[in-house]
């Protein structure tokens, strides 16, 4: 089996360190526009060697793993090289653009839309680690544009990873994305700045700081190379979602500045049960 | 040596668990508002036996780990109580008006006001771990105010449970603490419900959930019995970081609209720098 891996980070070298595992007779082609990357991808073994065009012509699979924005820009043209055979699947962020960006292409059965939702605040190839993708949910889009032998190839090697997959339509997807993704990053990167711009004053402050501000902060430590095309590909969704955040937090301000504290009890007790929606979570331990 | 917890539950009983393994001769003796959280102790070994009014004459040491508006109305009758030798320890998330309500206190030298910073988000007897407290800073207000030599008993014992000590007045204490602390957490709950309420009409939301979104709103499971006092205690300043933490969101939204994405991308890639910072913060692992 061939496949080939474009964009070589913390995504694409997780499905090459598990394709290698799974498959192995896998050889595990490498594709990144940072030189550096590649090199090191192929140092620490997550890719065999470097592909070009060219690779992309008997490629089983493609996995398409870049920011969003040179995702829509370049899935055209991945097409445009692919054989009848191979399946061009991408792990982005986005879905509503993306699929748009293909959907006239004549290789458009070729492609499969997915957005495996696992990672860590990492990035980089040396951020791939083994199993990231177990247990996580995938989510595919427009399932039925997708040549049936090839939908059969890429859910074989999801199975095989242990993902569990949802299908979904693509407007859906970026609007529900927004809430437990999207706005969650947003929220941590508006606090860490919050925090940021006291300690200019007060040095003191971060050695008050325990394991709760880690864990809200922990995701403004993202790459703004991926996220930034994230937010803009989902914008009208990102806005509605931090309008809705702005108010919660505008009317807990308030009840505080009210003295109402049975408000203030009320508001949290109600919000306690994402304890047992939590549970339904699978948590990456790393 | 004879302790008494005030206050059983995740902060008193690790406090609790800690004393036992490193003073093999130490007793500790239990109270709780909550019969059934006392009970639950004795069973898990936390606590030897329960404790009356009448041990606190001569106990060494009284940690007191109860909610904060029930702190500042009870350590004044516990000072009443407690003999010549014993150092009354609290564990309270505020500090200005604990420390106020004993400011005239003829036993104010038996008392040191600390704020362990550590927890979980957690409760009760059975949330109690052993080494929380190793590693995490705890803070001391107004350490001049206490007996020397029952200083001293108190430091040993944060010596060897491994705590780093840090001296700061009271204001500045609450003023700190809302930023890296109670900021958090509001932002966590309100994380919470903004996806909660969405979730009432579209139940696949929670299957789309990341480690991202569970890391952020982890903080949203904590009790809103002691969460509500320490807000009501730590007003203004709450009030005042709530301010700046929906200032920045506003302005994160409004370059949104305003397709002002490279303002978006320094935004995230000036925030990164909490990288380093966090650097520096000790994890608590569970």
């Amino acid at each position: 089996m061939k496949v080939v891996v474009i964009g070589i980070g913390l995504i694409g070298g997780s499905f090459a360190k598990d394709i290698k595992k799974l498959y192995s007779e896998a050889s595990i082609w490498g594709m990144d526009k940072n030189d550096s990357h590649l090199d090191e991808a192929i140092n620490l073994g997550i890719v065999d060697q470097k592909a070009d065009n060219e690779s992309l012509t008997n490629a089983d699979i493609v996995i398409v793993s870049i920011p969003v924005d040179v995702l829509v820009q370049e899935l055209p043209n991945i097409l445009d090289k692919v054989g009848d055979e191979t399946v061009v699947i991408d792990a982005g962020s986005t879905k509503r653009l993306i699929c748009q960006a293909v959907a006239n292409h004549p290789k458009r059965r070729n492609f499969l839309a997915c957005h495996p939702i696992a990672g860590t605040e990492f990035s980089g190839p040396s951020a791939a680690i083994n199993r990231l993708y177990e247990g996580k949910t995938n989510i595919i889009c427009e399932v039925e544009e997708t040549a049936f032998k090839l939908q059969e190839k890429a859910l074989e090697l999801f199975q095989k990873m242990g993902m569990r997959i949802r299908y979904m339509k693509p407007d859906a997807h970026d609007k529900h994305i927004a809430y437990v993704s999207h706005l969650s990053h947003i929220s941590s990167f508006m606090l860490g700045k919050t925090v940021i711009e006291k300690e200019k004053n007060e040095r003191d402050i971060f050695d008050m700081a325990g394991s709760g501000f880690e864990s809200t902060v922990r995701l403004a430590k993202s790459s703004p190379d991926m996220w930034t095309p994230i937010f803009e590909q989902n914008r009208e969704n990102v806005v509605e979602t931090l309008q809705e955040y702005i108010q919660n937090l505008e009317s807990f301000k308030k009840m505080i500045e009210a003295n109402d504290f049975e408000g203030i009890y009320n508001e949290m007790n109600n919000t306690n049960k994402i304890k047992q929606i939590l549970n339904g979570i699978p948590l990456t331990k790393n």
